[in-house]
């Protein structure tokens, strides 16, 4: 497949105006063709334009015709074949195993959402029937279902050009939901965008749906992406990145006459929290296995360990002893831009800087734009007086905070902002002394897991990848799992409507086979 | 019961400080005995701590005793008799059969959502179980439920003393999501806030719940209101009320270190359209009914019909001359505050000197804080000209727009913001012409209804009293309805972890009997 470098509006594709974007390879320090055209204020237009009016069409798709264009796009993407891993390896310096491994996961995500759209459920169907004998008054007829919220913009992460990007999570929910997209690809996998834009496109159009259902820009700067947020046709947004990126839309979504919903997921540093009785028994197992998981990948997951809890002791000494020994032996690897490697390089300076923070490990050093991993040390009452020690590193970065006793890092732990996760790792003699623990982690995170570490977040049913803010600007949804298809509906109210005019799902012989509340009591289909 | 004037705090009673508030019989034109004392910032504060102190208990009751706490509630309302319907009666000039009514309705809501809490369904439990042969990794076992979201500040409102207001909706789907309740009594009708919140206090004494699930500021200003909106330890907003007072709030709820959500129901007008099938086959009838929608309860209704829309004619014509005539005959009637009147005065003289508006009926008039009924013209041309004229009237004051022709009457509704309600008269000859409007109004209203108006609010399963934007901060949510428990629940996810551990509702064996999701495929209990 060609690169052109072109955005796609609609159904058309054409190099933008405003600005030129090249891709660079961090592994050769090198940029790479082609030349990616920045979209002008009139490419924004149109996109948006174009979502406008697909919007109804697109919504009123049948359940069935919605959950085939998922699959098809899914089936587009693997039929690029090896060209799509190549570009995206090369754009991000990920190997090839972790990018296989994230289009496999972009997929089955495409795929589980056409489940369910099929399923139904998502729309809470409801009917309350009419009681014309009720006294004093009559009871009217009232039925609800969810409605998709209108066209979303996605902004792609860095950090997973495939699974967090064009068609990744929060496409793959809006498109579910009936929602059209505008996604603004990210600067640092654009031929990587591209592709995955056609194998979009690709699919309307076989679909038959209207153009306006997906369009791709690129923006040279920041102006396209603000302006996208703000366009008054926009009506949620999906974002992952900085905190400081997060929070610009926010306020200019919240500024707008219309305000609407941002769903951001910005920081997090995933604290693991290891109990007395698994160091007893397992310290080194828990050291070495929490040095790969901080090291995977050059750290840069949203759900990379970043601090460790624990009471001080014998049992963290071996546990840190273990993690050193393994992250001295880790391999520098490239960062997936030199602006994300920069950061990285600043904040562990401030760690290895600061006067209460003592270095623990740091990984074999690399060229380039390579990470170098880093394990620093500090006490509850240091960590507790330095707020930024609680600031997020992005990479292979991990502090271990020693408590003086239990009570200790129950207090650590309530001082935290909220998280992505809270991995726990715990033996049976714990048990006790973990059970007053889980209200407090449940007001702090949005996942909890026990004896494992945050990153390979499992697209399911079950899971949240969410939590309380900063972790996300709306922790009551989730950016992962098909609970993510909530973020992007509203529920409608049809009161005493003529039977002619019902939508399907709410017919009165349910002909779409979907779960519903009649009269307040769930019923599933024959 | 005798009404002390004194805010409760927990479990106790004392009297603020900080101002004095006195209530108003504006049938009277006097003021009320006794005076109720200010909330101080020390009072706030100790609601606050002990709201939070209250939480991990509250929500972590069981479904049944949550429930039957919810119930007695309702059963100590209804014991406190006649008072409770005579002081409300006084404090806000709304007739004895209205208060009753309204009290049926919230009692009625807090057993609702007794039926909701014991149903489990709010829970959206759902289990990814273990998968430790999957390749190439296996899978962890996953589980998800939502959790309460902490504490949450409730603004009654002033014209539902009691559905709306210190036992009203919002307080009953925060207390049924497992969320204390900090209520900030409407200083309109404070004798009605002691009653009511007497009877919450002690049926919180009597389920042996912690002090702080329930408190009840008075706010002498504005100061209180706010710092309970800007207080760390509440999570969320639920308040009912203008524009103005709304948007104040959600500014102060972002602007904290931990944005929080506002649920505000602000500002509609609930347009009421006319088709013509139904305009020739009864427009007396309509005419007549809408007349006495309007001025049901002196118009003081979120859902009441402010607009009509219709294609200029004949049947528009007998229409407006029936309405006017039911209209002309119309008594004035007592307005909730001499406030609220006077706004409605200015409101409406804001229509009568329009040189763009004609006056095609006004009601009888009153005297003191009675409001006069309005009916009001204009045209199409002029109505899209001049914004003013979408600004909501509080009170029984309704504009008449008259379109050209159906083209003419989409683009008066693709032009206006955000409404709780939409009314259609239709008749069966209609049906081809109303079919194209439906996705139109579905984008700008929450509750879409037949042959009727807005005015009276089911409670039921299927209701949405919500909206996009100003009719509320939130389109996704409603806040009635046991749909509004969503509001104040988040998702947690648990992987790995251990069974001693699970919470009841996620256990292998379905304890609770609650429905749940295994495996993305929805299961009743046996």
């Amino acid at each position: 497949m060609k690169i052109t470098g072109e955005m796609l509006i609609g159904g058309a594709a054409r190099a933008g105006r405003d600005g030129a974007i090249k891709a660079f390879d961090p592994t050769a320090g090198q940029p790479m063709e082609p030349v990616f055209g920045g979209a002008t204020r009139e490419d924004l237009e149109e996109a948006c334009a174009l979502a406008k009016a697909a919007f109804d069409t697109y919504r009123h798709t049948s359940l069935e015709a919605r959950a085939a264009f998922l699959e098809a796009i899914a089936d587009n993407i693997l039929e690029v074949g090896d060209a799509l891993v190549e570009r995206c390896m090369a754009e991000s310096g990920l190997p090839r195993a972790r990018l296989e491994g994230e289009r496999g996961r972009t997929v089955h995500q495409l795929r589980m959402f056409a489940g369910v759209v099929r399923d139904g459920g998502f729309l809470e169907a409801r009917i309350d029937p009419a009681q014309p004998d009720r006294t004093p008054a009559p009871r009217v007829d009232l039925r609800l279902r969810n409605v998709a919220l209108g066209p979303v913009a996605v902004f792609g992460a860095s950090n997973f050009p495939l699974a967090f990007s064009v068609a990744g999570g929060d496409t793959a929910s809006a498109l579910a939901a009936g929602c059209p997209v505008v996604a603004k690809a990210h600067s640092a996998h654009p031929g990587t965008s591209e592709i995955v834009g056609r194998a979009v496109q690709k699919a309307v159009r076989s679909a038959g749906l209207p153009d306006g259902v997906f369009s791709l820009l690129f923006d040279s700067g920041l102006a396209i992406g603000q302006a996208l947020v703000a366009d008054p046709r926009i009506k949620a947004v999906g974002f992952t990145g900085s905190r400081r990126g997060g929070q610009a839309l926010i306020a200019i979504a919240q500024a707008r006459e219309e305000p609407i919903p941002v769903y951001a997921e910005m920081s997090s540093i995933n604290p693991v929290i290891l109990f007395p009785s698994a160091l007893a028994e397992r310290a080194e197992a828990i050291g070495k296995a929490f040095a790969a998981s901080l090291t995977l990948g050059a750290g840069q997951f949203c759900t990379n360990p970043g601090l460790v809890l624990a009471v001080e002791g014998e049992g963290l000494d071996r546990f840190a002893a273990a993690a050193a020994a393994a992250i001295s032996e880790a391999s520098a690897a490239a960062m997936l831009t030199p602006g994300i490697h920069a950061a990285y390089c600043a904040g562990v300076s401030t760690l290895e800087d600061h006067p209460q923070v003592t270095t623990v490990a740091r990984g074999r050093p690399g060229d380039l734009f390579q990470g170098q991993a880093g394990l620093f040390s500090t006490t509850a009452e240091a960590f507790t007086a330095n707020p930024e020690l609680q600031h997020e590193v992005f990479g292979a970065s991990s502090l271990v905070v020693r408590a003086p006793d239990l009570e200790g890092l129950r207090a650590l732990i309530a001082a935290l902002e909220g998280q992505l996760t809270v991995a726990l790792h715990v033996a049976d003699g714990d048990h006790d002394q973990v059970r007053p623990f889980l209200p407090l982690l449940e007001r702090k995170a949005g996942r909890i897991l026990f004896n494992g570490f945050g990153t390979g977040v499992e697209v399911g049913h079950a899971m949240v990848h969410g939590g309380p803010f900063p972790a996300t600007s709306d922790g009551r949804s989730t950016s992962v799992g098909s609970l993510a298809i909530m973020r992007f509906l509203r529920p409608v109210c049809y009161q005493d409507m003529p039977k002619g005019l019902l939508p399907a799902e709410l017919g009165d012989a349910n002909p779409l086979a979907i779960p519903r509340r009649i009269d307040g009591r769930l019923e599933l289909p024959a």
